[in-house]
């Protein structure tokens, strides 16, 4: 039995699909009866359960097993060999990455199990843009209009999310389904404007600290809270095994910035940097699974002075290395120049490239300002490229931003870059708040989302200040599930208040527990409740006492005795 | 030497006035120098410090004794007997006061100093509102005037806050300054549209908890990290004598919701309240020192059956109770009908009204429904009576308000009241994240307070779960700087972003010490930089380690050698 992630009064639910033989999970929360007292009669309510989007995967599902050293289930593995477009290679491509696999000293941190990597036949695409275009629903997309409904027809609620919608708006390149066909443990789902908005966030250890453990902890912890997808950032030791230990055992799509890898073979040297030893480290990750790349190819040197007048220069690591290496060879940005060579890579494994913002402003005084308007330009341009390889694209946002030049942001990027999704960190909307950065970003995340951008990236308290532990991770991952769930309340989408009604007339019917088990973090609500409760609050607010709880007096406007649970 | 209060590397400083014989505190933090090496050479430019708007009072000063036992200085008190329009009193014209100061039994909890009660001379008028539409300049709008500026003229920057448009806010009832002739400990601050956003604390005990030491510490702990004024909302035993610690160690406005008190006073018995008792608690707490009352006068028993439709029918303590005494009674608001007596009482003290919104929305569902603006347009109606009587008004606002649903509620406030400054809690844009209201809350009010909103409410991390504890306080101030500065910075104030501007730079030059003190809050972002950093990290960001710091490559682009600190 798996109870890695477990919530309460929830169970694991799957739902089947009509065109495909495919399980959709998802939980469903249990909720207890409403009870009033009117005119002395008892009246009992049932309350119906609700249904959430789930991102925790098998973990929470207490009939599979799940072990962190095989890894999870490979649910995809069917769907894509059936298509019969791929092959299984009989090596790996990468040299590094070979080098690594006969390494003897990397045995005792090795991923025990090895899954020999996938490539699209010669001639062959393998990506959901590409099928999308072809007018075939994929298992993918039927998985995620299912998953974006979350059982809003038993409510009687109708969306506009069907299989064809999904099918449309991945064809457009709308919307983004990040599916390595490398990575078959990730359950899909779907980043674009016309769905619910996704949560990305970041881990991954650096010279300085954190071992695979630890980061395969604050992986599971980041599905349990909600993270979407996933980016392991990173830039210590062992990048490469941390790396296999997390795409084997994360049940959502993995990210990375290939530049950190290939800087690191370089021991740091960026003079050292080269379109080859890139390319390898690119062949290298798609081969393990990662289903999107952070590329910062829309950085030209004739950025580069902009950026120098700026009160924070650059502030996007990958921007900045790349930044130094134009300078220290004065040529042109290589991932621009190799662009077309990148794409023909990603196209063979279905990797989606998310198109960095290395000139993103990392203070207020630098927001839209012309550095970073110009590379947004370049984005757009990098996207039609990316498209006729049926490459998927995300274009990546800021950063620091103040809230009156927000929306310009996405405005700007819906002119230039053709519709393709946008994925935002933050932006935080003042540089004063070290320390709670999670807050100043979810402020600016909120609106952006709600302006239209698909996906935020999270930002954790330690944000400037350190690495994120386990507890950062949930601290951030529930300040950005708000942000991302005030954005679909506000965008209209059809199913979103369910869950926020439902908890609210707990909350008014006194169900402590059922408003507890519909929060984002029922542990936390538990806990605080418990720390002001000594005595039993179960018919009154616990802040106010008795007298003063204004629930409890409305209630009693509405029915004539005071309710007794 | 007074030591409640410290920030690092600050100094207190006072700007006296021009017009008045004032002393307005500010707070400086010194910064260390810039150096670069550029062509070898070393380049030290000296960076200004930075004065920064202080709530702290005397417990910042080292100069200044501060005892809890004692109470602050009263400042005040020479502006407003020179005024010669106002009486010290022999005796407190409250009974209740009068039993409670005489009562041997509470001798060891009441504060020990008696100070006797001003009131206005008989046909004199004290309000600041009154004293404006007279074209008087008071020192209080002088106060305000240096202080909303932080010596942004030594920077250069004018802005448009001069004693004379303060004056002329005043007297136009778009701005107020709660300042109580009975509350001379308190700094003038001023809350208005055109000023720096505000944020209100709310502290107290219940019946379940809390003691009087405890809330003194939360008053200070709240001035420490920047409330600007403090409501007690006491409901538990021992009311009159909290609040008389309370108002006499706190360097800001106090404001109260005198209901509270007047139900304890009938032991919890709504059917018992009477516009009596209630008289005279107002008396008792206008001759205290109480800055602002909430009064919820706006709530009609016509809006009643409007209220019972709702997912959270009143979640307004105040509303809810009057809500009940108008059913049990089927009679109408007595804070309504009795509103011309209350704006009598008030204006003899110069207290402001907030007129409460009883019914703001509990949750998502009943946001900005016919309830909540049916009660709005009577507030509206109130605040022009109010002003007959030269009686300061704020207006109170929701609650939780979906962001698309934000924007109409200051519209409808702007249209209806007539320009009174808006006083909103939060709002929280989705009710799915109790124990993390403060931010669900902070994203809500950033908005609202771009779009117009004067003053924000705090929601502490234990809002629908709990009393806040010391370091909830905290966490609910510090999430509410942080709405609030951003909102300043999206209205373009003038000197909002000189802070911003200052920690930035000291970020991109590893000014490590300068961008924490520069922070809101120095203590958490030195903790959180201390954990990450058991290394020295000086010349590079502490998350990347030294070959993926962004900022410390972004500075080799500019300077030719590396930056030696």
């Amino acid at each position: 039995m798996s109870n890695l992630i477990s919530y309460p009064s929830s169970e694991k639910i799957y739902v089947e699909g009509r065109l495909h033989n495919i399980r959709v999970g998802m939980r469903r929360v249990l909720l207890t009866d409403t009870v009033n007292i009117v005119d002395r009669q008892r009246i009992v309510e049932h309350n119906k359960p609700v249904a959430l989007y789930d991102t925790s995967g098998h973990y929470s599902d207490p009939a599979v097993d799940t072990d962190i050293r095989k890894g999870l289930q490979r649910i995809r593995e069917p769907w894509i060999t059936a298509r019969n477009d791929s092959e299984q290679l009989r090596a790996f491509s990468s040299q590094y990455g070979n080098e690594r696999l006969e390494d003897s000293s990397l045995d005792a941190i090795r991923f025990p199990v090895r899954n020999m990597p996938r490539r699209a036949q010669e001639g062959k695409r393998v990506s959901q843009m590409y099928y999308a275009q072809q007018g075939v629903i994929t298992q993918e997309m039927e998985y995620v209009a299912i998953r974006e409904n979350q059982l809003a027809e038993e409510l009687g609620i109708t969306t506009h999310i069907t299989p064809e919608f999904v099918r449309q708006e991945v064809a457009a390149g709308k919307a983004v389904i990040p599916a390595n066909i490398n990575h078959p443990e990730a359950e899909p789902m779907i980043i674009g404007a016309g769905f619910l908005v996704k949560i990305n966030t970041n881990i991954g250890n650096s010279s300085l600290s954190s071992g695979i453990d630890e980061e395969v902890e604050k992986a599971i912890q980041s599905c349990k809270w909600g993270g979407d997808t996933l980016m392991d950032l990173s830039t210590g030791k062992h990048i490469h095994e941390t790396r296999e230990w997390i795409i084997r055992n994360t049940p959502v799509p993995v990210g990375t910035v290939p530049l950190y890898q290939a800087l690191e073979k370089v021991n740091g040297n960026i003079a050292n940097l080269s379109w080859d030893i890139y390319r390898d480290t690119l062949v290298e990750q798609c081969e393990q699974g990662v289903d999107y790349f952070t590329i910062h190819a829309g950085l030209l040197k004739a950025h580069l002075p902009m950026a120098a007048r700026r009160v924070t220069g650059i502030v996007s690591r990958g921007g900045s290395i790349i930044a130094n290496w134009m300078k220290i060879h004065n040529k042109e940005n290589f991932f621009y120049t190799h662009f077309e060579d990148i794409c023909r890579i990603l196209s063979q494994y279905d990797v989606a490239v998310s198109l960095g913002d290395g000139l993103r402003p990392g203070s207020t005084a630098d927001a839209n300002d012309a550095a970073q308007l110009a590379e947004l330009y370049v984005l757009g341009e990098l996207t039609r490229k990316a498209w006729e390889h049926h490459v998927q694209v995300l274009i990546e946002g800021p950063g620091h931003v103040p809230m009156h030049k927000i929306r310009a942001n996405m405005d700007e990027q819906l002119r230039h870059c053709h519709g393709a999704p946008f994925y935002t960190l933050g932006p935080l909307v003042t540089d004063i708040a070290p320390g709670y950065d999670h807050i100043t970003s979810a402020i600016g995340a909120a609106q952006i989302a709600w302006y239209g951008t698909a996906m935020i990236c999270y930002v954790t308290p330690k944000e400037h200040l350190g690495l994120p532990d386990k507890e950062d991770v949930r601290a951030g991952v529930v300040a950005y599930k708000i942000a991302a769930h005030a954005a679909d309340l506000a965008k209209g989408h059809p199913a979103a208040s369910v869950r926020d009604n439902a908890l609210s007339k707990a909350r008014f019917d006194f169900r402590w527990k059922d408003q507890f088990n519909l929060s984002l973090d029922p542990e936390k609500a538990l806990e605080y409740y418990r720390i002001g409760n000594l005595n039993d609050a179960s018919d009154h607010c616990t802040m106010c006492g008795p007298h003063f709880c204004a629930m409890k007096l409305s209630k009693e406007l509405v029915t004539t005795e005071q309710c007794i649970l």
